[in-house]
């Protein structure tokens, strides 16, 4: 089992953020894992969605979405379909519900920030790349909210990625790109936070099943790879990154 | 910690599969799981889906819905809404996946079985009673084609059933209902075949996160409890089950 | 012209209400009339549609819907097409109108009673089922809000119930199963009150037309056919039953 | 209880049908029912919906709306709601069903006549009147077809025409305008053939009810007016009348 | 290049508005050109979209459909689509804003005008024949708000119409019928105000091209043709166009 | 007036077209127009749509649409609210219309390009940004097609581009950024070939109306900017400019 570029089993593909791409967004990033990038931007509004009016508490909300030609041949638009598909629907939901999970929602005040993930160029793993970059626009976001003195508590817990792992021609690995995931008999996104706690774990086999002792292999992987995502996150942010590790602290 | 009935942590609630509850479809039950209670139908059709066209395989897909007045308070109909919910979708693409697991596609031969999972009352687990419950619809629907020698390799290849697990208040737990479901820091749903082997794990902590010890602590507790429901549908299918035991050794 | 299990022209299949079914609703009953089964759920809400909004009226309104393989062969669920046939529009807006025949609005208050009529098996005579069941469950709802004393007036003032009538082969029958349905010439629904009162008659030929006098005799059957109906209704009440005639009375 | 103009309980409003009012269409009508305004265009195709493929049969089917300022207030257009309302689906399904019990379909071939009824202005009775408006484009429409010898036998087998009648403060009477629609306590429309056989009775008591004698008499009233209304009809189609008339000697 | 009737290049079809062809609305025409045949009808609502509320001004918007059979062929209705086309969408637009060219909003106070522009017969020019009649219709609704002292300032500053030109076979014409409309290489609208301003042009080469000497010829010819259409309006109009005369000379 | 950066009024904002930026598309481009920036990308399909099916013509066709963030404040996606609002359609319509005129359909055969103009960045002039980004990516797949032998006859006629202009505080400038646009009494687009024919104007007042001479003046820098934007494609395209420039002498 030979990966594109000599790449080793426990290895992850390149990755580059690039901080500030939008120049009306709160928080903004492109984040580049390999050939699949995503354009993650934050928006931040002084409301909330219905269900939380008047508790005290803000929210965080996630899209998702392709560009129509960001994979192999076109897609059609969903906006000329006239909904979202399924897929889409469960990645956004993943993707706000992840976030959410390392954010303190009383300390971030009646207001919502939203993460737009929108997908330029597609080689597999895009929704971890998204919950990845997700994390950094979002944490530009709140520091410039933390700026402006919006917060008595900084609402930011902790740092928080994401990666896939899979099993391919019996083989267990990290960051399948596409050719991989195609193959892949078992498929699973971990995502983790800084200090290592699970946030969500999705383990698939489609048309296959997995033994738990590959289960555990496979965790050990992702855990090992969301560490070094982690820790260019942490070299992204600077400065904002202590501001959250002093939180956790806290 | 007590709970309902003074349910044991470990404890499942009382399991009924009724069989047969539908004159016109080829497979159908309703499952009682508490006072959760599922009508699973399953439907041959002598067709597949464009992408498998000519191919010579078979199809199991399935769908989801919940009556309006089978929750707390009432929910708008989704045929009114106009478009299927994004946690609608997810459940029905999980249910569709984790049969497939255990069908042998090829053996099936060019025709789709549709499971159409109907919840009539909600009390928790509601997509893993669906689960379980449409794997028995499937095996009844299989079972008639197989007496009509519509097959040369009998297609079911291993039982599957599925619970959830959670932990609520710090304590870890099976099969939550819905008072128990709402309060969970920690949200996990396993589906597992008759052989024990893992088909999905979706584990997810909404505004919290768990360790990698609950994470196994966790999956212990799932596959107790899956090896009394698989046991509930080898006692519900009867010779049925026998032959697909014959197919797992083969 | 032999009907199924001997039955004669002017006898109605078994019928069977079985109340409570549901733990949540208001009112709940499972109706059967012969293989036709319909779960028809009362949902009292404390507020009222726009169009009514502080006039001191409330309103009862239907929703209709199959389950997917209650039929020969699986229909798509409405909410996958994005939208409600015709068929079932017409079916609602009935169920919806003739209850509110019965109800004193201005007695009922500012609150909403939906009923929801899901039809789990189908043969014929969904419609005119849905309508028997439904005020079965709309009497239950009515009577544990008068027990919690909301009303100074009861708002129930006569029974309701309602079945098919049909020229098959030129022989006028009531209650059609499915099989005859398929072949009438002359489909007619009547809806009559306790007092014999008519609130909707809807007699349609389908490529084919009706006398004068075949359309007298089709209301002598159903006439017939609906008191054995309002007789069962009033058994499966009971002491609520004695309610709403002492209404009647006044 | 007085009626506008003076008019009489059994009295119809002025009755007008303009012929070839639209240069496209196989046939065309504007019909006049006092200030009740509705177009009504014949459209053939030459071919059948997909459920009568390959049997030799045609098929009628009518499409029915109101321009947005048809009524004393604007209504939005359909269109901008992205979907047919309950009311529009069910008027127009009564006003094909209508049409088809007067057409031999055998005999029509493999075409389909689409029937539009556009209302242009509304005053009560909108239904009613494109009904007899429609069954008027369509005979016109058929003449032209069987002067191209497109038939062996002429496939309209009789006239079809409709009004309506209802109970006014106690009061019953044919052709209810708009003002006494609204304060009719039962409703009834009534679909007739030139032979005097009945082809739909759709009685409604909106919040009321009638007894047996009532529905008698109000359907003495709507046989004495469609008489009034066929006979419109045979002037208007003048030597086209004739055509049909021997048919339904033959 | 003859045309039909003996028309020439720069000659109108026959015009005709028909004033108060409806009696709900507040304003309304029947405008021919030729056999284009557009019904016009203004709503005046008491109301703003919520993007003006409390901004004292008022606003006018349009609405654009074709009958099914307006056209040559029939047409699907957009409310059975489901959406309104691209086309219908660019149409509305337009009269919309070539409306509010010639009102003062403000002047107009916190009011609602809706144009509905309903084509009843199409033969080429529908959307500048829409513009010129619904301009009027417009005047007429204002002027029964002036009788009535709605406004302190008269709201209507000039008239305005609009009609197209084209080349066709290398040779430019105005007011295409729709026979020279398909075969046009280039088609063009153009809308200008009573005084002979420009408020809207739009030339298009559809696979083709023009140069800038084509286009002033085009706009000389579209200048003259607008001129007479005005003349019309104003005669139409009689009182009331005086009324807007002085209007533009304040 | 002075404009940002000391822009002089006939001066358009930095121009830069990066391409291939895309590892999927057959053509691709990032064009940036000051700070509008759009992703403009070419997708070749072997087929037609069903109007031109066996008439062997190709087709170009064009989707335009922005990525929520890429405005002042957040818009809604389009997939969610479910339609395309019209100014998407309008100008995805205008963008496909503009490249049809300078490709000869023929010579592109049965074959079909989509053009995607996705708005990362909004500033003004998205919609003339994505006609000059358009041709670009276009050229660059017609150009690979062409190196592989797809055509006899070279289905590019031209080089294309567009800009708008418009009278902000009654002076008249080319290229209107967001803020200008704004303020911006009249606006209109221009389309123009390398030839300097016109493909389209569109020039429109918003509640104000405009001159001859003002629209002549507009055109007249209209043509000097498109002129400008055409050398910078011819630039970018290199060999392949030539290879255009050889098609337009024969």
């Amino acid at each position: 089992m030979i990966r594109l570029n000599n790449r080793q089993l426990d290895e992850l593909r390149p990755v580059k953020i690039t901080v500030d791409v939008n120049k009306h967004a709160e928080g903004s990033v492109l984040i580049e894992v390999g050939d699949t990038k995503v354009i993650c931007t934050a928006t931040v509004e002084e409301r909330v969605p219905p269900f939380l009016k008047g508790q005290g508490k803000g929210w965080i909300t996630a899209e998702y979405a392709m560009l129509p030609r960001a994979t192999h041949t076109r897609n059609q638009r969903e906006a000329n379909r006239g909904k979202l598909s399924g897929r889409t629907m469960e990645i956004q939901r993943l993707i706000g519900r992840a976030l959410r999970s390392v954010v303190n929602l009383e300390a971030l005040g009646e207001r919502t920030i939203t993460l737009d993930c929108d997908v330029i160029q597609a080689d597999g793993g895009t929704r971890t790349t998204a919950i990845t970059g997700a994390f950094v626009a979002l944490a530009i976001a709140v520091h410039k909210l933390n700026a402006a003195n919006a917060f008595r508590v900084y609402p930011i817990t902790d740092f928080l990625a994401s990666t896939s792992v899979g099993i391919v021609d019996d083989t267990l690995m990290v960051d399948l790109n596409y050719e991989e995931d195609v193959k892949a008999a078992v498929d699973m996104n971990v995502v983790l936070t800084g200090g290592g706690q699970y946030v969500e774990v999705q383990g698939t086999g489609e048309e296959a099943t997995f033994s738990r002792q590959q289960l555990n292999d496979l965790l050990q992987l992702a855990e090992a790879g969301i560490g070094q995502l982690i820790a260019i996150q942490r070299q992204t942010l600077g400065e904002q990154a202590a501001r959250i590790e002093r939180t956790e602290m806290a």
